[in-house]
């Protein structure tokens, strides 16, 4: 296999499940990931090292793993999580061997080069920023005693699970250095793949990283969103398809998309919806992608075929 | 180079000093390793997960690494320490690691394989006990005031920091099951190599695991002690040459030794010494191995020659 240049943006269990399909589709792939994430273990080693939480990072690896023993092996103990409730119980294995790597080496990106050596991993996987972020949210209703009220929520974890309606997102420090590595892959890049993965919390911040933002706004690669398969998580409570899009329009007005991706099972109002899609510059594809037996996770081989209709 | 079939026994700095040598000498080599450790990480690692304590396996690991970039990167990762005093602060990584391994796969000889993989190790490292183990020990004047009483002082950094002197050691479990892979090594060696290193809690231990103390007695192997630079360390002070071999044999009175390696620094009374051997079975042969700069120190290449001119 050879296939097109691929850069995935995004974080969590939506890019892994972006990633596995793609590595169906192409040996080139570069994973751009979140490191806004404060809790659990990545949040724990924020805490103590003030360095980036590898904890999507290593998902984004690990679903990149090359099919054999060996990687099947140290995806395995990289994604090992001690148990209990002493001091290392709830952390992953991967996740301090990421930061050990950075400290040997003192470099973030030849840190993670060197898992993915571990792991025979097909393709790259880098940081979207080169420090570690927390969002902020402005969101309506946060208190249900005031539900016109706007706050300001902080962290992605508050974010990610708040009650209120999330009207927008801003990032601390406001304007981060994005990771040179990833600005490349995405000026040199065939496509570029935004979702699926949590709205706010995943999937837009890249959009927040100025020099980012300019490479996905600029790069002569077409770009492909995915939505998600489940519309309504607490972040974006009520949200349509139609809002998805439109809210992240909001925060980068200059973005141009060339395809949408969504299940059947999203679309509502195919007509707005595709009318919304030609407001970005972008075609509609409605083609089937959750898995039978789970219809809120992507099916890796659906999503795969998908992305290959569109990519090649 | 091939060589001779060597096992190593012994435990920490003592342990990873031989093994440094003996990769010059040759390519079969078995690191067979206390784990009575209860100190620093490892003793941590041991109340939390109730597992082999991991360190001196790791550092035999570490010293059995091929000079290769690969190598040496992940020795020095599997080395690496995190830093302050937080919930990961004095955790090696490689003790983490095989850990993880440890619960991943489900057995200890086959996460220790992993990691030897994973390093290009020359040589294989195993536990000489299947069992965390518990050294007590009976020591004399340990309360300075009632110099002639004797009591008990239990745990290899309490052991190895007494103000007393030890006058012997047992284990708890009192019989502990030996690893059977370190009894078939040394079932199978060439040469069985004892010392350098702590005495009463590195090097003597091994003697109280009754599987592995019949095999290092009954096997058709050599027998070489290699003894300490340093006579005078807490658990061993006041300790001659021909005490250090005097209290190893209290404690297995069936081992005969084939050769006894003393640096001349250590040689007080030749003559004694020399006669102690007899009494063992051993020749005595005084050369040269300690380091110019750390004469408490072995010479890595000193060392080699030695083993190089005794085992081929």
């Amino acid at each position: 296999m050879s296939g097109p240049s691929v850069v995935a943006l995004g974080g969590g269990h939506g890019l892994a499940a972006s990633l596995a399909a793609l590595r169906h589709v192409t040996d080139h792939i570069s994973a751009v990931v979140t490191v806004a994430d404060d809790g659990g273990s990545s949040g724990r080693l924020r805490r103590e090292f003030d360095v980036l939480p590898p904890g999507d990072l290593r998902m984004a690896l690990s679903a990149l793993t090359e099919d054999t023993e060996w990687g099947h092996l140290w995806r395995d103990v990289l994604q090992h999580r001690f148990h209990g409730d002493g001091e290392l119980g709830g952390h992953a294995l991967g996740n301090l061997l990421i930061v050990s790597l950075w400290e040997q080496l003192g470099d973030t990106v030849s840190g993670l080069d060197m898992v993915g050596r571990l792991l025979n991993a097909r393709g790259r996987v880098l940081p979207m920023a080169a420090v570690p972020l927390t969002i902020r949210a402005d969101v309506m209703g946060q208190d249900p005693v005031r539900p016109l009220d706007i706050s300001v929520v902080t962290g992605q974890v508050e974010v990610a699970t708040t009650t209120g309606r999330v009207l927008s997102i801003s990032l601390d420090p406001e304007e981060p250095p994005a990771c040179e590595e990833a600005v490349s892959a995405v000026d040199e890049a065939d496509w570029v793949v935004l979702g699926p993965g949590s709205w706010f919390t995943s999937v837009m911040p890249h959009l927040l990283v100025p020099g980012l933002r300019d490479a996905i706004v600029g790069t002569g690669a077409r770009r492909l969103l995915t939505l998600n398969l489940q519309m309504h998580t607490g972040e974006t409570e009520g949200f349509s398809a139609e809002n998805h899009l439109e809210v992240l329009a909001a925060h980068a007005p200059d973005l141009h998309l060339d395809v949408v991706l969504a299940d059947p099972r999203v679309v509502t109002d195919e007509k707005l919806l595709r009318r919304v899609c030609e407001d970005l510059g972008a075609d509609l594809v409605v083609t089937p992608v959750a898995a039978t037996d789970h219809p809120g996770q992507h099916d890796e081989l659906r999503l795969a075929a998908a992305y290959r209709d569109v990519l090649t």
